[in-house]
């Protein structure tokens, strides 16, 4: 159990009135609770919250006018992380996947999983399947990328990156999402705040599929995985970027920070399964 | 209202062990209606029958020994397209779309709309927003498009059939689905089956999402699109193949058809917008 | 007859020996003849001037040691363009282009004409052959795209361009070229010298092959096609970077200007075609 | 020393007359010497040879009315490949690169080696140069693809292929030059005769310019390297195909084969590099 403080800041510059989702907002789950939390919108507007039930999260939806305007979200949330005992050794057979799995079998946008069968079978078809094997995966894509900021931009896919062998955090999700796809394992995207980031950011990840439930991933190694707290899930990064809008603004600062406020149950250092189902 | 009876056929050779899932029913929705269906497979296996929540289908799931095997639909469907007295001249505001339709403005696969913000400003900026504006799409590819069999395969995205000027029914709907998408009215990938289509086979369009409700478009001009009975939906074909396994096997036949059964309500050639929400 | 004076500056800082080659001298041929230039090393060191036969231009060499190191060059450079009386009113048929002409026809790095022969024949097909069709080609160039700099990198194709709208010169001149090379007319990158470009920097432009010589054209309209000073030509901007090099170094400021100098022969608005063959 | 017999025949029926390239000869250089040759159409017409001086081989230029069109080619091919009794352990310095081989450091078509920088790097950066880094490139590429017919097309590149991990003689052929040249290692496209290919055809292999001269490689080991009869060469097999037309023309059949007539200096495997220079 560790309790993480989260806390983000955007200030825009609103040229005319646009309407924004904002995908900011720490998720509820088995795995994590949010134990309050504080949304602050300068100038103080209505907004909505809105369920996304693909990925279970909510979303923030606001019209603002022109203007500055700031979006400030705190949260203290506590992470109930199942280490497991064991690791999954096995993949759900495709027989026995939940309906509502199926769609992260299959490619997407940035997850290009249609065209890496064979490159798949021949670098990870011998790791014994399930945890290992996603493992594997990650260590493969540690070795083979140079995280490199600036080097890829929003229309980058996994393909590309697997070429280009660089990139940055959603870039590394985003291939670890399209190989293990391509061996028949669900995976998904997930975005969240990042304890230990540097510099800090938002994060990006991943979650597969296996034995029944969801384990996180992170092929960046860039901050200790059972300190991750889940925003939003989806297909890939088209589904889950921290901002979008339609109009004309202009996000002038970001702050975005996550930091662990309760020492309990910290200082193992976690490399078993890190399991969110 | 129109009633259409439709047929579908896939005769195998298994030749191990092989789970399938298979996109073939008929939805049942406000729009259509089963009447009557059978399902027959040889030999005689127990099968599952999921729903997938995002495109409110359901599949079939089963799994196959070594051997033959054959799976027959049959289905008497009756279609309620309602046929509007005046045509959506709106598209929803980003803030006021439904949570479940917000994923389906998001690139995918094979629609990689967020590469297209120019080109359909440049090529579909003046046209009259709403149901006017995605014919105005379909009637440009339509002209811009030679339908060739065989000139893509599964690999052919919306932006290689805009350059290469040629496709069959998916790339069209593929098209049609990225150019919704880049100008901010959700779309997305319906599987069907289609009356006189030639040659018989299962067929591919898109919904766009026009005031509120799904409107029907079929860029192919091949089948009377109030005639289209729909069986899967999703963010592009990734998520609607009428079957999918993982095993071996070889499909060695497939037919196909859809023949209106009942003449009430026929003759009027619709070129009015067909709703199915 | 017009006389340009060309200047350039390259001010680098080099981490190790490094081998340059620079593509900034300004050509001699029947259409542009150099009255009299100066090349600068700063330190002074040996270099080579090598004949690129391909391209009938000349590149120089150079081998540099740690440290600053400047290259200056100054060109007085005399342009007869043939403009002719007459448009050439046809293209050379392909049994009768010179074989130094004919790898001119086939795709290229960036610019993939084998995928662009029904996109040429949709769009370029009614119009009248020769110049007039190559000209027709830079008009819809110029309307399709968007001159944004910072818009693409150099992984950037003629199909990307096509695709996203939008590009600096090279991706003009790219795109271009993809489509006379897809209409069966040989053309070709050229790299030089324009004047009145705001901001100053080298341009980028393209030559197509009709009746029997080579033609310039600039779909940019960013500079008098009739002051273009030429540096060098090949298949694409890869044949044509001003410097390329294998080492560790730093360009910290580059300077680009070109200017008639003498007014004779000015005025003129030239939209008639200019040869340099 | 090594005498091959080498035979083609393509049988075409043309729908309307049509302009041909074929290149199909034999080249002849220090490597390989036509001992004697005979080209014969059906029905009789009068063609052309010309040099192209890129790749240093000859086409044949002909047009053809419609009708029934037969194009038979015998040559007998001494080959001088020089053997030799140490592999160059060096490639040649970008500072002494002749001027006729710096363009074949460039990306083409088919061969995108600007993205493939950081994977060269990764891939081969340790393994000694010369001779011994090119082999290493084969024998990963050897190892790395599965040879199936069919699973590419005419716009397939080598970074297409790396990522698919399929291809055909002309795709092996790409990547082994994309990896060279990302390594500054110049490389070009050869198309030839084999002898032993099953089934027979043109093949498609390359060369790589290591210590001053020109090497063969055939990343494919689908027939012996030292027994390979050279037709073309450029920067891709863009520049290499053995028939292109601009008319209208089906080709029915095509014969190719190709077998050593002489016993003399055969029998000895070679795994000695075979320089073409």
């Amino acid at each position: 159990m560790t309790n993480i403080r989260v806390h983000s800041e955007l200030h825009y510059t609103i040229q005319r009135t646009s309407s924004f989702i904002f995908a900011i907002l720490a998720g509820n789950s088995t795995y994590q609770t949010v134990l309050g939390e504080r949304v602050t919108l300068e100038p103080s507007l209505p907004f909505e919250r809105l369920a996304i039930d693909t990925g279970h999260h909510e979303i923030l939806r606001v019209t603002v006018p022109p203007g500055p305007f700031s979006l400030t979200y705190d949260a203290n949330v506590r992470l109930d992380a199942r280490i497991a005992t064991e690791n999954p050794s096995s993949e759900t057979p495709f027989a026995d996947l939940p309906a509502e799995v199926l769609g992260l079998l299959n490619p997407s946008r940035y997850c290009e999983s249609d065209k890496l069968d064979r490159f798949v079978d021949r670098t990870f078809g011998t790791i014994p399947p399930g945890f290992e094997r996603v493992t594997g995966i990650c260590n493969w894509i540690y070795d083979h990328l140079s995280y490199i900021a600036g080097s890829t931009d929003s229309s980058t896919t996994a393909v590309d990156v697997l070429v280009r062998a660089a990139g940055v955090c959603r870039d590394y999700a985003h291939l670890g999402i399209a190989l293990c796809r391509a061996l028949g394992i669900p995976a998904r995207y997930v975005s969240g705040y990042a304890v230990g980031l540097d510099p800090p950011d938002f994060h990006g990840f991943f979650e597969a599929f296996l034995d029944g439930r969801w384990y996180l991933f992170d092929a960046t190694r860039m901050a200790p995985i059972d300190k991750l707290v889940r925003i939003a899930a989806g297909r890939d990064a088209a589904d889950a970027p921290f901002a979008t809008f339609v109009g004309a603004a202009t996000l002038d600062t970001m702050v975005v920070s996550a930091a662990e406020y309760d020492d309990a149950a910290e200082g193992e250092s976690t490399t078993a399964p890190v399991s969110t189902a």
